[in-house]
């Protein structure tokens, strides 16, 4: 049936209720182009507005789905499992976790994105493994998926295109931060995968693109449903991003902690993340005993030579693994010293990631260069008790203009105290089918 | 100072305040490009959904009439007074008004527009007098102006692009019943003609594009409010329009009923608005004995007369106001017949527009033609007392197949009914700045 998109405008300005027939025609004539962006632009701010109702937002995300190519492993026996991030800073569980899960015989077939406004992304991180690539065509990928039993790639043009339209649409006429819209983007992307089951970390905290707890978990929440109802077991963690993860902010620098955790000895935070994740995929592919299962990974090396095979698999240099400090550093360092002597009570995400965006670790406008080398290594968080003088960072830099105009903010991230203040938990939450 | 679109739509999605400061930099950069149809589209839903206030809306409007060129009579002396409807079925009443207005000394510099949905327009009417044209530069509509007092013409490229633009993008986004929208694209467009005074006819019921009352009182107040602004003296009548004003609904007939006003035998309700509109515009002249004056016009063949002498200015052949048997009459002709014996107690005057619309005397895309002899001749009206098979309606048409499409719909136009019902007051309230 043809609709008019004006009257399914119209209809969710005033509140009312698409039928899942009339959103598969706007999706597939937007896709096509016979609904403009800015018919979409209105009716995206309508849905921001108005919400969208349970068995709208399952039409919704089928209906991005099913606008391009959906893979289909079925004829693979292995469980499929994959994670997905809402975006943090620091954020680097991805990479030390899949090949961890890999080794331990689940399919991750990976589907990433970039950086994106303060948050980093696993593609940006990736590539800075000298000859990495993550432009995959769908041959290839499931070659890789089949071999090395992992693939860590970017979304190719042909995977769900109306999310493609859409995302860059809602970025630049503030109807981003729409829970049906952000999770049914999120969902499109990872159903398409073909997926048996997915974990969710779902950011909360001033570092997040979700700030609010309760919006994190009505994200959370809505996902876990839309996994349901397409038949992929789907568990969500509420986790904390008030401070960064780990010690490591940037691109190489968060590859060198990610092989510090594969080789056991990273930062308690990320290692607890990684491996409470893991041993959630584990479950979710039906293999038991999954922490003594990771912790011989790690211990045996079978998980970093999982990631060694599977960065060479990618066109990457594996000797960069065994010798990390052959990892890009940026050429200019700086220090940033504590004002005054007491407890950090505060450690500020947003604004460290923002300042390691600004001196090139992250895009400003989508057509800039990551600077590979750009990175803040943080000496002091929550918790830790500091010497005036003492180092709360050491930031690598390329440009002396973006250095001198970040400084000052960066300097504002610390907040330094008398008494020791309690951080919040690091899981917060833990949600799956059985919630709703 | 420059601001950034996504900010702005992000504020009023928010709930929040634009500044006039942001309101002029967005509706600049709206016009000259630089912000996308797509990015306008979303802040056209955020103010639809979220409102705006007094501030914003006083500064949406400025913005928006000084996106292009701005008329000055402040030159001339005498007062230069227009009226605007929101527009109606049947509602012709601009064009005896004006003659009779300017035919007391008034200046009328009006700049009308085009039919709209099931509504008539007064450019459109006036073109069905042969060879008159609404096209004039700003030298032509001045030295008209100044020579007849009276200029009946259509916007030109360079007035308010920004409503141009706006109303386009909103006409095809759902983004349409916005009161400060509205408000601003009418008082923006008429404000630009350098005012002293504005008489606004707002209309309610199911004929009008805004059929509750409480909202056509909202956006009377509204518009009141904006010329108080701009020093601009106006006065809102909320009229019904329920059933067709008048007897004729189409463009040459209802030039023909204009002109049995103009001398003094049109029917009670076009002859009662008239007299009311036309007694306001000279009190907004500061003319007293409005009334008399305008008895006087009619009586003495002076209003006529005056609209003989702008249709000739206009290029138009005067010959067929004398005559007015020689505009056009579309070659078929149908009676609708009454179906009982009882009063008429509804003549709908959505029903009836939007079928002479389909017919052709109105536009369907907007590259239609007008076809100016269709038009419906109404017999009976609320509170008439008709037989079975005494005609209701003569309709004159071109094309059999439309109206075959149309016959079923019109003839659900009227109720008879046994009982008498009351009919709404035609003029249920006058508006000024006294009730700010």
């Amino acid at each position: 049936m043809t609709y008019s998109a004006i009257d399914l405008i119209e209809t969710k300005r005033d509140g009312g209720v698409l039928s899942s027939d009339a959103i598969g025609w706007l999706i597939a004539a937007y896709t096509d182009g016979s609904v403009a962006d800015y018919q979409m632009s209105a009716m995206a701010m309508a849905i921001l507005l108005n919400g969208m109702n349970n068995e709208e937002l399952a039409a919704w995300t089928e209906a991005m789905l099913h606008s391009g190519e959906v893979m289909d492993f079925s004829d693979i026996a292995a469980a499929k499992i994959d994670k997905h991030s809402t975006g943090g800073v620091g954020d680097k569980i991805s990479i030390p976790l899949v090949p961890m899960v890999a080794a331990c015989g689940v399919l991750i077939p990976m589907i990433s994105g970039r950086g994106l406004g303060h948050t980093g992304g696993t593609l940006d991180k990736l590539e800075s493994i000298p000859g990495f690539t993550t432009s995959l065509d769908a041959y290839r990928f499931r070659t890789l998926l089949i071999e090395h039993g992992l693939v860590l790639a970017g979304a190719s043009e042909t995977m769900v295109p109306a999310d493609r339209k859409l995302y860059a649409l809602r970025d630049t006429t503030g109807t981003v931060p729409s829970i049906p819209l952000i999770a049914s983007s999120i969902m499109s992307k990872k159903l398409a995968e073909g997926l048996d089951g997915l974990l969710l970390d779902v950011k909360t905290g001033s570092g997040a693109s979700i700030k609010k707890l309760d919006q994190s978990r009505e994200l959370a929440h809505t996902m876990v449903g839309i996994g349901a109802v397409h038949g992929v077991n789907t568990v969500a963690f509420i986790t904390t991003m008030d401070q960064p993860l780990g010690h490591e902010v940037g691109n190489a620098n968060e590859i060198r902690e990610s092989i510090d955790v594969l080789r056991g000895h990273g930062p308690a935070d990320v290692t607890e993340l990684t491996m409470v994740f893991g041993e959630t995929m584990l479950e979710l592919a039906g293999i038991e005993g999954g922490r003594d299962r990771l912790d011989e990974a790690i211990q045996s090396g079978a998980a970093l030579q999982k990631f060694i095979e599977v960065v060479e698999a990618h066109g990457g240099d594996p000797l960069v693994i065994d010798d990390p400090s052959l990892l890009a550093v940026a050429p200019r360092e700086a220090v940033v010293v504590a004002p005054d002597s007491g407890y950090v009570t505060r450690c500020d995400a947003l604004t460290i990631g923002t300042v390691a965006t600004h001196l090139g670790a992250g895009r400003e406008r989508k057509e800039d260069t990551i600077d590979p080398g750009v990175g803040i290594t943080l000496k002091a968080k929550h918790g830790d008790t500091v010497h005036q003088g003492d180092p709360l960072a050491i930031v690598h830099y390329s440009d002396e203009s973006k250095w001198e105009a970040q400084r000052g903010t960066l300097e504002t991230a610390w907040s330094i105290s008398d008494e020791l203040t309690r951080s919040q938990d690091l899981i917060i939450e833990r949600i799956d089918a059985s919630a709703l």
